[in-house]
């Protein structure tokens, strides 16, 4: 048997997520499907490293699968880009050990959310950016609200109370976590952490927004980890601003 | 009466392009309907600069109409935006003197095509760029054929011949043509016209890949402006990697 790790990108406008759904497309099922079509007869499992949300992007999402057949890795991409849409595109294949699994092993994750800050959209960013009106937003605010997320911290109360696994370690740490706006009118939010919960990343983005706007004060973020108060917290940051950017592993 | 002036920017994806046509969704049909919704009951209609094709996309298209309803000019953006789906946004919008026509009044366009040069597509540039898998190309060979392409010449070999129109001026002058790679993998080639006739800069864009890829000569677009030869030109390049970027009124 062999366990192939693949990195994987794709468009999440047109999905329903990264996980298999009832009635609703989804990516891992548009990978599953071209496994299949690739390995047939066997069936094949398609496992990553994060379960990304309806709209969310991926730059690099990794996968992994096993499969008894010897396919040379230099020839899965193109086999399996062949038969994905047009919006998932598998950019690079490896065999690892039996042991490897995408999403234990992972040691940190980069996620991205992009906000188009203007007062009219930009069509091309329609999908790939949050859009915000000409509101005033103080950066600087932004920036000392996010240090209290460095470090490691009981992230209990910037996870979503929705399919919560309630087992799931809330304790996570966060190495970074930057706001740039030098390329006006885009603002970027670039966290990098040990891992993160459920709309995590969207609720840490649109409790920071609300900081910006002046309506919560720069040091919510602060008591919200210090409380633990799930009440604190600002509103989810819609999903399509959102990239999954790159996952490390050991 | 008045003449209103607007800036529009649209994703062509979803377009049959920007001129009307039974049967196919177009740019300006949507841009029609807005302004019939809000200048009702006047009937609009919206004349472009540019009639670009199917699949193009305008990152600043120019369209003027007339009505002689009191709408502020300020608010106009907004009312039709509100009219429009998210892939096509009105940016500006001024009032003009009445003699102004967007088509006949350009002095300037400025057009870019995008290339992503890679063995996999990116997906999110799946509908705004050319992909070229790992050919080899020759950016400086390119560089000095486009170089043919400067000053007032008869563009009539550049011409697709469908959709003709017999009676057009077929001299035009280009003020530069730059082919860019310093972002890679893109390769982005960005021409400057006083006027272009149809298809002409994905014709130009699809005879320089050529001289890239070594199957053409790079004296070749010298050779087709001197004998006035269509059938040495390349392929036209697909639409999906075209911009119109800019267009300038004295």
């Amino acid at each position: 048997m062999k366990n192939i790790k693949l990195t994987v990108a794709y468009d999440g406008t047109n999905y329903h997520g990264y996980q298999l759904q009832e009635n609703a497309v989804t990516v891992q099922e548009k990978i599953e499907n071209a496994l299949n079509n690739v390995y047939r007869p066997e069936q094949i499992r398609a496992y990553s490293a994060s379960r990304t949300d309806s709209g969310v992007h991926a730059k690099a999402q990794t996968i992994n699968y096993f499969t008894n057949k010897n396919i040379p890795v230099k020839k899965i991409p193109v086999a399996l880009n062949t038969n994905l849409p047009n919006d998932i595109v598998v950019a690079d294949a490896q065999e690892v050990s039996l042991d490897f699994r995408s999403r234990r092993d992972a040691k940190k994750k980069k996620y991205c959310y992009y906000i188009y800050h203007s007062q009219f959209m930009n069509p091309f960013w329609r999908n790939y950016a949050l859009h915000l009106r000409g509101d005033i937003i103080d950066i600087k605010k932004m920036k000392r609200a996010a240090r209290s997320l460095i470090g490691t911290h009981d992230f209990y109360p910037f996870q979503a109370i929705q399919g919560t696994d309630p087992d799931i370690d809330t304790i996570k740490e966060i190495f970074s976590c930057e706001i740039n706006d030098t390329e006006h009118p885009l603002i970027v939010f670039e966290i990098i952490g040990s891992g993160f919960l459920y709309k995590m990343v969207r609720i840490i983005v649109g409790t920071l927004l609300e900081i910006g706007k002046g309506r919560l004060d720069e040091t919510i973020i602060d008591s919200i980890i210090r409380n633990q108060d799930r009440s604190l917290v600002g509103p989810t940051a819609k999903p399509h601003g959102l990239f999954l950017e790159k996952i490390w592993y050991a």
